[in-house]
């Protein structure tokens, strides 16, 4: 999918919604557990009750590794399905990819053209030759981890490094790079004042902002700093919104949940139109 | 398998050799695809044909992934064939993962628990919280990213943080952090001169070298200023050994490169010795 038909999905269904398919097979209706495969099962059910008001989901593919073949399995399904039954929809491989140029190019393969994902999450650590390869592809989105929402994003990204933090000289230097009209960003939302700073530097790119719900960032917040003319935010949230209840109206449950964010969004985004 | 178990093995084979299994169905012997599993079939071989040579063996999971499913077979059937036939065999998942806390944790149990891998390699840019999940494993070893053997570790890598290269801050950071034992270190060996720096920050941690042979680090080098009175080092080849050759003869010609490797690491650790 293209920036533009992300912005006009955006536009349309008045979200900047994103919902993480973290599936945890102690945390799903255990009743589920039942079925062949539980984690499509679960994420069906999600993705059918959620998909009126999202524009984007994101598997962690941690959650699928977890589950062997079997989860590598799901993964795989649940693209599929989302591609063929929504495929407005924008996917998120939240991988946190990287390495050595030919072997990230393998990684981009892998999520771009076997599973096809609209995008997928990479990690800076190993520099440009580690994230070109993804950058190489036309109409896929590369998400460039930048500021990250946990309490480690302190331990390095926020150092000064040559006389401003780290995580701006990921965003400077990337932004040379061959195809960076291709980047996205993460920033977290737990420290959404940075994200006036962000703007500063890469005032078009999109944001991936995880960290609202569940790790305690606010909209609000997000939005005053982080919005440009574009929207330019996909705003992440996993666990609030999949397990709101355990019972038989899990589904509900969350598209009840999904509904509350996208009703946020739409009146902040019809307060700035 | 724990750092005492590594270390006898090293001396014992006189080897501190580990072969990258980067397996491109393009430049495997073309007559193996009409296996069943041709992955798993040019593995099995490579193996059996260099295992004498070498104490670890580091498959890089991209190589795997891009082959979806069926790759991943392949990479279980490679993990799960080391651990019964050789178990002596120090097992790396060259995987570059990291993600937050809880996230972490998943991956950590796919690798460690579910594949049976004895360490995976893992990026720190995201912090303390998201690489110490994966050292919470009792004899299971974490490879941290430091100096990558890549053009692309100039980027961040070798920068200014606060006084020192980048780099360093990561050692010396995440030797606080909680179970460090279990870590070792990825430093590329195509900036041999910058391990004697390494090592007087981390004299005691194993080191995983890449780059000597097919990106052009040197062997003695390499000896010369990243050994300890452990060894502590694994240097790595992958193309250099499993692509030899690429017709009936391969694993024999892998099975020479490798003891050629190994002679030269032999006539290092007699001269020390």
């Amino acid at each position: 999918m293209n920036t533009e038909n992300l912005i006009s999905e955006i536009n349309r269904k008045k979200s900047f919604l994103c919902i993480g398919l973290d599936v945890d097979l102690d945390k799903i209706p255990q009743f589920l557990l039942e079925e062949a495969d539980p984690i499509f099962s679960f994420n069906k059910a999600i993705i059918d009750a959620t998909h009126q008001y999202a524009v984007a989901y994101k598997p962690n593919t941690a959650f699928y590794e977890a589950y062997g073949l079997k989860g590598w399995r799901s993964l795989e399904k649940t693209i599929n399905y989302l591609n063929q039954k929504y495929p407005e929809i924008f996917t998120i491989a939240d991988a946190k990819r990287g390495d050595i140029g030919n072997t990230s190019s393998r990684y981009a393969k892998a999520f771009f053209e076997d599973l096809g994902f609209d995008s997928v999450t990479v990690a800076p650590y190993m520099g440009k030759d580690s994230v070109e390869p993804f950058l190489a592809f036309e109409n896929r989105h590369t998400i460039l981890l930048a500021l990250t929402s946990n309490e480690g994003a302190f331990d390095f990204q926020t150092k000064n490094m040559e006389g401003e933090e780290f995580y701006k000289s990921v965003l400077k230097i990337s932004k040379t790079w061959k195809n960076s009209k291709n980047l996205m960003y993460v920033i977290g939302a737990t420290k959404a004042e940075y994200l006036a700073d962000v703007r500063k530097i890469i005032p078009d790119h999109f944001l991936l902002v995880p960290g609202v719900g569940a790790q305690g960032g606010n909209l609000k917040e997000v939005c005053k700093y982080g919005m440009n003319d574009n929207i330019g935010l996909l705003v992440n949230s996993s666990r609030g919104i999949i397990y709101a209840s355990q019972n038989d109206d899990f589904a509900q449950a969350a598209a009840k949940e999904a509904k509350n964010m996208q009703l946020e969004m739409k009146v902040i985004m019809n307060g700035i139109h």
